[in-house]
C-alpha cells in the first residue's frame, strides 16, 4: 500500500474517524502500527504497549467529542495512536527527538493530551478531578481513563478508586490488561457475569454483548483467565471484578481489546454512564507486530530498530552504569547473605535480572509500589538484612516521605540505588531525575553518594553496604566512562579528604591554587574534562574535583578550593535545592570562622547544574548543550568569571 | 482504688501479663484507662485512640514473647498502654514532654518499639519487610501488626497487602475498625462467615469461635455492619472481607475488640498461622471514658482537660493560623465559586469544618489518601475549577511527587495549604514540618509563600488564588500573632519589593544600612523581634524583613541586606535545602555581577533554621530555645558575628 492512499493520511482530527466503518477502522489500526513500528524503528520508544492500545484508542475517539469530551492516559506510553489521529501524523517523525513531539500526552504540544502523563497510577485521579469540576460547572463532557492493569498496583490508583466508589461521578475507566493469556472457553466469564450487579446503564451493554455474543460467535474470542496468576491483586481483579463492584463501580466482562467492532459498541452503550464504569478489555502487547508480541519487555522501551526482523541496531555494546551496578550487586551477594535486592517492577530496567537470577530467594519485585518498597526495605533492615532498593530517579519521587520517616528516622541499614539520575534523554520531563539531590540531601542521617564513573559505582555500593543509616548512591541512565571495573571494590573515605582529582593542569602542586576549581559531583566529569581543555588552551591553570559524595561534603577539598579566581560547582541535578548551594553553606561557614590573621579568599563562585524549569526531551547531549552544561557552556561561564575577577583585582 | 494495689504497678514486662486471668485482665484494663486519663489530662495527647486500644494490646502482649517476637503499630497513637506494660509506667507522667518519653511507639526509647510510627499506612510494609527478613533468617518470631481501619485507605498500605497476599508469609494482622456501630445481631456475621476460605489454621480459629458464640453468647454481642456506610472501602471490606481473602489473606469474622477473652483465644489461634491472617476487631473509640466516646474527634489529639467531665482546660481562647485560613477560605469561596476545599481526613485539623458546612458540594474529604488529593487537584484545576489542597507538611510528603508531575508540570491553578509546618511541638519527629520548604522551592513553577501572622494568612491565601500555576502557602501549628485580621484582604506583592520592614532601629534611614539584618521567612518574626531587642540594648542597629515570599525572593530585600555587618537567614524548617540556601545563591550571583567601579559588600551570614537531624517532642518554645532559635539564641548568634566582623575590619 502507497503512502497517499492511506486512511491515516486523510485522519486531521478524531472526527475524521466518526465516518469510518469497522472495516475501515481495521485497516486504519494496521496502518497506524505500520507507522508506529516505521517510525520508532529509527527514533526508539515505547512500542509494545502503543501496539497493544490501537484498537481501544481507535474506537474511544470515533465515540467521544475530543478536546471537548476529555481522554485522560495513564503513564502515557501507549498513546502514540492517539497522538497520530490528533493531527500530529505529519510531525510523527519527530517522536521523542529534541525540539520534536514528545513520546508522552502533553498539554502543550495539543489540545487534546488533557494531562502531561509519565508516572503511573494517576490517571484516576486526574479523571474523577475533572468529574467533578464538571458535576460544580453543570457541563456535560464525556471523561474516559485508559489504565493498565500493571499501574493498577500503584497505590495512588488505590487511593482514586476507593474515592470514586464513593463519589459516583460518571466515568468510564478503560482497563487495559495485556498480560493474560487470551485463550478459549466462556466459563470464566460466565462465572464473571454472574457477579456482576443489576443496573439500568449495565444491563443494557450486557445484554447487547450478550446479543453479540451469540450472533458473531465472539464467545469462543472471550477470555479465560488463569487460575494460577502469581500476582495476587490480579487475582483480586479476576475473575471476580467484586473488588470494582464493592467499590461501587460498574465492571463489564473481559471483552477482547483488538476487536474494534465490539470495543465500539462497549463503549458506545457505556459513554451514557450515571456513574463509574470500568470497561475491562484484555489486549496483547506489541499486538500485530511478531518481534513485539514475543518478546514485550524488551519492545516495552526500546532504542532503534530494524524494522523487518526486530533486531536491536545498537552499534558496539557500551557498558552502562545500571549493568556494573547490577553485576558489582551480585558480587556483593555472594559474600554477604544479608543482602537483599528489591524493585517496583523494574528488575530490567534497573539491572536486576542477574541478581533475580542468582538469589531469587533475596529478590523482591513489588510491582508499581515505590512506597511500600522502601517501606518494606525498612522492615528488612530491622531484621538484619542490607537492603538495596533500586529504583529510577523519577520514581522514587513516590517514596520520599517512607525515606525520611521509615528509614532515616531509624537509620535503617538500607542503601537506596538511584538510577536515571540526572538527564534521561528521549523520554523527557516527567522521566528527567531532576530532584533527587535535593530531596535526598535534606533528609537527616542520610549519606548522598555520585559516582562519577562504573568503577566508582561498584565502590560506591560497597562502601554504603558497609555504612550504618541510610545510603543514597545516584548514577545516570546510559554509557559508562569505559573504565575498567575494579577486581575487588575498594572503600571509598568519607568527609575531609574524599574526593579525588581528576585532572589539573601540568606543573600544579598540591598546594598550588588553580585559577579555577571545578567541582563535579557525579556524572558530569567528561564534560568538566572538556572545559578544562578549553580554559587550558587559553591558558589557564585548572583543577578538577570528583567530589564523590554529595552528603557528607568533602569540606577540605571545597577549602582548597576557594584559594582559586573562579570555583565552579557541577551536578547533572536542579540547581534550586542542589548540592551547590550546600557548598555555599560551607562557604560561608568558613567565612564566618576565619579571622583577620588567617583571613578567607572567596573566589566567584557559579553552581552550574540543571536550571529551574522543566526540561523537554532530546538526547542527553544536545539537552547539555542546549542549557550551557556541555564542556563549551561550562567553560564559557568559567571565562566569563575569570575575566571580571581579573578586572576586579 | 489506691495506686498500690495496682496490677498495673506490678507489671514491669509484658511477660508479667501472662499469668493474669481474664478477670485480672480486665481490671488492668480499667487502671491503664484511668492512668491514660489521668495523665493525658495534663500532658494531652491521642486519647481516643489509646482508650480504644487497650485490651487488643494487653491480649497481643499476653500471647506474643516480645521484644523477640514484634509487635507494630500503625501511625502508632494508639499506643499508650503497650507503653505502659514495657516498663514505662514510672515514666508515663513525661509523655509528650521535652526530655519525656514519645508519645509514639520510639525504638530508641524501648526495645519493645519496632519502628518510629507516626505516619500512617506504613505498618503493614514494615511487618511483612520483618517477616521476609525472618524467613532469610531461618528464625521464628512472631510478627503482630495493629493497624486501624482509617489507615488502610493509604496507598501504602493498599501496595503492602498486595505484596502481602502474594508473598504469604506468616504474620497476624489486627485491623482495628473502630468506626462502625456495635449493635445486636448476628446476620452479618453469619453471612461473612459463608465467604471464608477454607483452611486449617483458619478452621480450627472459626470453629472455636462458633463454639465461644454457642457457650458464652457471644454472638449477641457481635456486631452488625451498617449496610449504608457511606465510606465505599469500609463496604468493600466489610461486610465481605472478600478483598483480603481474594489477596490471600485469611480473616476471621468480626471480633469484640474490647472482650479480652475472645482476643486471646483468637490470637492464641491465629498467632501460629502458616500464612498472613488478619483479625477484624472491632472497637469502640474512646472505649470506657464516655467523654471520648461521645466526642472521639475531639480527644483524638487534644491538649490538657478536666479528666472527670472531660472538658478542655485551654485557657482564654487563641486564634490560630488555621482557624485564620479556614475562615478566610469560607470568605473567598462566598465570592468565588470556583473554589474546591481537598483535605486528606483533616477537616478539623486543616480548619475546614466551616468550609464544609458551607460549601457542602465544593468540599471534598478523600480520607487519608494524600496522593489521590493532590492527583486529583490537577484534574479540578484543569476543569477550571481553584483547588485548595490543605494537607500538613509532614504528611504531603506523600504527595511530592503528585505535586512535581501531576501540578507542577502542567502549570495547575493549584494552592496548597501546608499548615503543621515547622515544629509542630509535642507530637515530635514524626509530626515536625521541617521539610515543606526543601521539597517545596526544588519544583519549577511552583511559588511559595510563608505568611509571618494570621492576617498575613488571609493576604497570602488571597494572592495565592489569583496566581496562575501551583502555589505552596507555609504556616504553622498553633497560636496566630494576635493580629487583626484584615477587613478586604490584600493581594501581596511578588518579586523584588515584596518583603516589608517589621522593626528598624529608629532614626535608621531607607538608604542606610544597619548593623544586622534578618531577613524572616515566615513564623519565626517573634523570635526575631526579641532578637532585635537584645542587639539594639547592645546598641547595634537592626532591621527586621517579614520576606513574605519563599519563592520568588524579594532580591531587592537581599541587596539592601548587604549593606550590612552582619546577615541573617531565619526559617522555621530545615537549614539542609532551606531557603536561607537560596538567599546565599543570590549573594553568589550578585558577586558575580558586581563590577571594580561597584563592588559589591558582603557580609557575614548566617543561615538559621531547625538543624540537619530529627527533632525530639517538646513544646515549640522549649524546642526552639533548645537548638538556639529563640530570641536569646539568634542574638547569641548575631553578637557573635558581630564582633567577628569588627574584628575582621
Amino acid at each position: 500500500m502507497s503512502d497517499t492512499q492511506r486512511i491515516l493520511d486523510a485522519i486531521s482530527s478524531p472526527s475524521d474517524l466518526k465516518v469510518l466503518d469497522d472495516e475501515q477502522m481495521r485497516v486504519l489500526a494496521r496502518e497506524i502500527r505500520e507507522q508506529i513500528i516505521n517510525t520508532t524503528a529509527h527514533s526508539g520508544g515505547h512500542v509494545a504497549s502503543s501496539l497493544g492500545a490501537v484498537e481501544i484508542i481507535l474506537a474511544v475517539h470515533s465515540i467521544i467529542d475530543a478536546p471537548t469530551d476529555k481522554f485522560i492516559f495513564d503513564v502515557g506510553h501507549q498513546a502514540y495512536a492517539h497522538k497520530l489521529v490528533t493531527g500530529r501524523l505529519n510531525k510523527f517523525e519527530s517522536l521523542r527527538s529534541f525540539g520534536g513531539i514528545s513520546g508522552f500526552p502533553k498539554p502543550s504540544e495539543s489540545p487534546y493530551d488533557v494531562h502531561p502523563s509519565g508516572h503511573a497510577s494517576d490517571s484516576l485521579s486526574i479523571a474523577v478531578g475533572l468529574a467533578k469540576a464538571r458535576q460544580l460547572n453543570g457541563t456535560h463532557e464525556k471523561i474516559v481513563t485508559l489504565i493498565g492493569d500493571a499501574s493498577l498496583s500503584g497505590g495512588m490508583a488505590f487511593e482514586a478508586l476507593n474515592y470514586i466508589g464513593q463519589a459516583q461521578l460518571p466515568m468510564v475507566i478503560i482497563l487495559n490488561d495485556n498480560e493474560m493469556s487470551i485463550s478459549r472457553g466462556v466459563g470464566a466469564l460466565t462465572k464473571h457475569l454472574g457477579y456482576l450487579r443489576a443496573s439500568n446503564v449495565y444491563r443494557g451493554t450486557r445484554d447487547k454483548m450478550q446479543g453479540i455474543m451469540e450472533t458473531t460467535g465472539l464467545g469462543a474470542r472471550m477470555v479465560e483467565f488463569g487460575r494460577n496468576a502469581k500476582d495476587s491483586f490480579k487475582q483480586m481483579i479476576i475473575p471476580q471484578s467484586m473488588i470494582f463492584e464493592q467499590l461501587g463501580i460498574l465492571c463489564t466482562p473481559p471483552v477482547d481489546g483488538h476487536n474494534i467492532a465490539l470495543l465500539r459498541e462497549v463503549l458506545s452503550k457505556v459513554i451514557n454512564t450515571d456513574g463509574p464504569v470500568l470497561v475491562h478489555c484484555v489486549t496483547k502487547k506489541g499486538a500485530g507486530y511478531a518481534p513485539a508480541e514475543m518478546e514485550p519487555e524488551r519492545f516495552h522501551g526500546i532504542g532503534a530498530f530494524d524494522p523487518k526482523t526486530g533486531k536491536s541496531l545498537n552499534g558496539a555494546h557500551v557498558s552502562t552504569f545500571t549493568e556494573a551496578f547490577g553485576k558489582a550487586l551480585v558480587e556483593e551477594a555472594a559474600s554477604n547473605p544479608d543482602i537483599v535486592a528489591i524493585t517496583a517492577a523494574m528488575a530490567g530496567g534497573t539491572g536486576l535480572k542477574d541478581f533475580a537470577r542468582e538469589f531469587p530467594n533475596r529478590f523482591i519485585d513489588v510491582g508499581i509500589s515505590e512506597e511500600h518498597a522502601i517501606g518494606m526495605a525498612a522492615g528488612l533492615a530491622k531484621g538484619g538484612k542490607r537492603p538495596v532498593v533500586a529504583i529510577y530517579s523519577p520514581f522514587i519521587q513516590r517514596g520520599i516521605d517512607q525515606m525520611i520517616v521509615d528509614n532515616a528516622l531509624d537509620k535503617a541499614n538500607v542503601v537506596f540505588a538511584i538510577d536515571r539520575a540526572g538527564l534521561v534523554g528521549e523520554d523527557g520531563p516527567t522521566h528527567h531525575g531532576m530532584f533527587d539531590i535535593a530531596f535526598t540531601r535534606m533528609i537527616p542521617n542520610m549519606k548522598v553518594l555520585a559516582p562519577s564513573d562504573e568503577a566508582e559505582l561498584v565502590n560506591a555500593l560497597h562502601t554504603a553496604l558497609q555504612i550504618d543509616g541510610p545510603v543514597a548512591i545516584r548514577y545516570p541512565r546510559g554509557a559508562g566512562m569505559g573504565v575498567a571495573l575494579p577486581k575487588e571494590p575498594q572503600t571509598l573515605p568519607m568527609g575531609p579528604g574524599s574526593s579525588r582529582i581528576l585532572f589539573k593542569t601540568k606543573g600544579l602542586r598540591a598546594s598550588e591554587a588553580a585559577d579555577i576549581e571545578i567541582l563535579v559531583f557525579g556524572s558530569m566529569t567528561s564534560q568538566a574534562l572538556c572545559a578544562a581543555a578549553v580554559l587550558e588552551k587559553k591558558k589557564y591553570r585548572v583543577r578538577v574535583i570528583d567530589m564523590r559524595w554529595i552528603k557528607p561534603l568533602d569540606t577540605k577539598a571545597i577549602k582548597r578550593a576557594l584559594k582559586a579566581k573562579v570555583l565552579i560547582t557541577l551536578e547533572n541535578g536542579s540547581v534550586c535545592g542542589g548540592v551547590g548551594e550546600e557548598v555555599l553553606k560551607e562557604i560561608s561557614a568558613l567565612k564566618n570562622r576565619a579571622t583577620a590573621k588567617k583571613p578567607l579568599n572567596v573566589p566567584l563562585v557559579a553552581t552550574l547544574g540543571l536550571p529551574d524549569a522543566f526540561i523537554a526531551q532530546g538526547k542527553q547531549n544536545e539537552l547539555l548543550a542546549s542549557l550551557g552544561l556541555d564542556g563549551d557552556g561550562i567553560a564559557k561561564t568559567a571565562l566569563k568569571l575569570l575575566r571580571k575577577a581579573a578586572k576586579n583585582n
